[in-house]
């Protein structure tokens, strides 16, 4: 099938118009040089680009393209939620191979839009060339009120570490997707947060807007990674309690055992959790749940440039990034951690 | 040579700080979630973002890392020039093969620096990722004040149709790049515009400030696609002569005739001109050079909704898009138009 990049450009820019979100402060969108934003008064800009390639973030042959698409954005939004901030535009590169611009180019559009839509971000521009692999790069867009945006450098010892929701299920989805005989019981909820993560954007902003918070960043290469970047950004330590981890739901963790799902908890990537550090004094203004998620204290900062994690004895152990590193070998997210 | 993601970025934003430009109304820059910006009052945002693939946009083995650092930027600052923006910052996403880590990877953070100091635009994040190919996706913003950006849509019949500088020399360039003996003697200059493009922002925001323009764009893909693509975003056609065109300089096409040099000048991409329409009555006021660029009215606005050009004769023939499109059969960037 013939596609010239400008016909590729007309059918995202008519789906970007029938089901993108709508905002009167984008003042061009697609079919110029750039995109024109008028931004809010007393607020800051955030913004954010993200890959998602195929072969290292996604496999065409097992990903549905409506997954693919609503992950593309939905992890690069993960990034403004980590800041407290808004979503308000996106652009969108792509790197398309010929057989990939027709039918499964219209799942892949139907997914981006209901992300798109879902958490109120216009389609406002973007580049469109031909690759071998399908190669996507999308820029996010958003905005916090001027000098409220959370970042991961305000941490201090004996703030107390918080995580939203559960962490590993996303990597337990990731494996049954890749498993040959997927054991659907118990898989449905992880494979959907492997396929389909929510990016905590309201909560983000409601800790933004709280004043609760010290530091903050989202999860997505692992736990262990991220948590050793937010210590290093504050020139602090941390010690996690591996009994306070939220593992995965036990209706979906039936199946793998108890260090199995610790290790999950503690190195499997993709979860788009928010993790963020809260001073004792303050913490017990943080309601157990907030904009619909739960929250849990999983350790706390400490002194000592160190992450360590206290193991089912409560005996401290070295913690060591095992998340999802693209230049580690072996890392790929293909192998399990 | 192993490269950890956490190295390979520290590296970039030690070169970032000592060596691009600075700006204080970026909050944040490398090391958080996204970055943070300080909206200029009575202004608004412009942003686009651009590929630069190995294989499409350059060859590993052809062009020096140095150029394409400071190409992947320049290009993508040309659709800033184009609205009349002001550069401010960019995001710079890459996924790496690992064996470009280490020596290349240093000229391509020096011609990537050299770029953003040039061209006051400060580096404030990204991601980057492994890749079997050098992939590049470069994110510029910039700012325009409020109203004064130039779109492509404003164009209306009786216009005069302006171009910036010579176009056709880059892909002379291009050529004299691929050629096996390159004849040296009228190749310098057209290589340093293929390799070291200079986005015209001055030119764009003298051009936007004096409000003569009806409607601007870049030239990146050749003007018979680029003035296509003016005129349909304007509901308008157009007439060029071609006996008037800005042809590569004499002292670089010395070698190529006529005929091959009106070629180039009507389908060459890569030139990163300004395009722009100027009613009648205001072009009198236009200089012969702005911003030390030479300005040629190369033809008009037309009602009639298509795109022709005076052949040598002054006869109107119908100028077909044959600059590049990636999703066009054979149009790669190898082969010449």
């Amino acid at each position: 099938m013939f596609s010239s990049e400008d016909s590729l450009v007309e059918r995202i820019a008519k789906s970007a118009k029938a089901r993108s979100a709508t905002n009167s402060r984008i003042r061009l969108g697609i079919g110029d040089d750039a995109a024109l934003f008028s931004p809010t008064p007393g607020h800051d800009t955030v913004s954010s680009c993200d890959w998602f390639l195929e072969g290292s973030h996604f496999l065409r042959e097992k990903h549905p393209p409506q997954a693919v698409g609503w992950k593309c954005l939905a992890r690069a939004l993960s990034d403004l939620a980590a800041m407290g901030a808004e979503p308000v535009y996106f652009l969108l590169n792509l790197g398309l191979p010929e057989q990939l611009t027709g039918r499964w180019f219209d799942g892949f559009l139907d997914g981006l839009m209901r992300a798109a839509r879902r958490f109120g971000c216009r389609l406002a521009g973007g580049d469109t060339t031909r690759s071998e692999k399908m190669l996507i790069a999308v820029t996010v867009v958003g905005e916090v009120a001027k000098g409220r945006a959370m970042l991961r450098s305000g941490a201090s010892p004996g703030d107390i570490i918080y995580v939203s929701g559960r962490l590993g299920e996303a990597q337990l989805g990731l494996e049954a997707l890749l498993s040959k005989r997927p054991k659907r019981r118990w898989m449905g909820g992880a494979l959907r947060k492997h396929c389909y993560p929510e990016p905590r954007i309201a909560l983000g902003r409601q800790i933004a807007k709280s004043g609760l918070a010290t530091a903050m960043m989202d999860l997505s290469d692992g736990l262990s990674t991220d948590l050793a970047r937010l210590c290093a950004s504050s020139g602090v330590g941390s010690r996690v309690d591996s009994r306070g981890l939220p593992l995965p739901r036990p209706s979906l963790g039936s199946s793998p055992d108890k260090p199995r799902l610790l290790a999950l908890a503690l190195h499997g990537g993709d979860d788009y959790e928010l993790l963020f550090t809260v001073p004792p004094r303050r913490a017990r203004r943080l309601p157990k749940m907030l904009a619909g998620v739960p929250l849990t204290a999983i350790g706390e900062v400490t002194r000592e440039r160190r992450v360590c994690v206290l193991d089912g004895e409560g005996k401290p152990q070295q913690l060591l990034p095992g998340g999802w590193d693209p230049f580690r070998a072996g890392s790929k997210p293909t192998t399990s951690t």
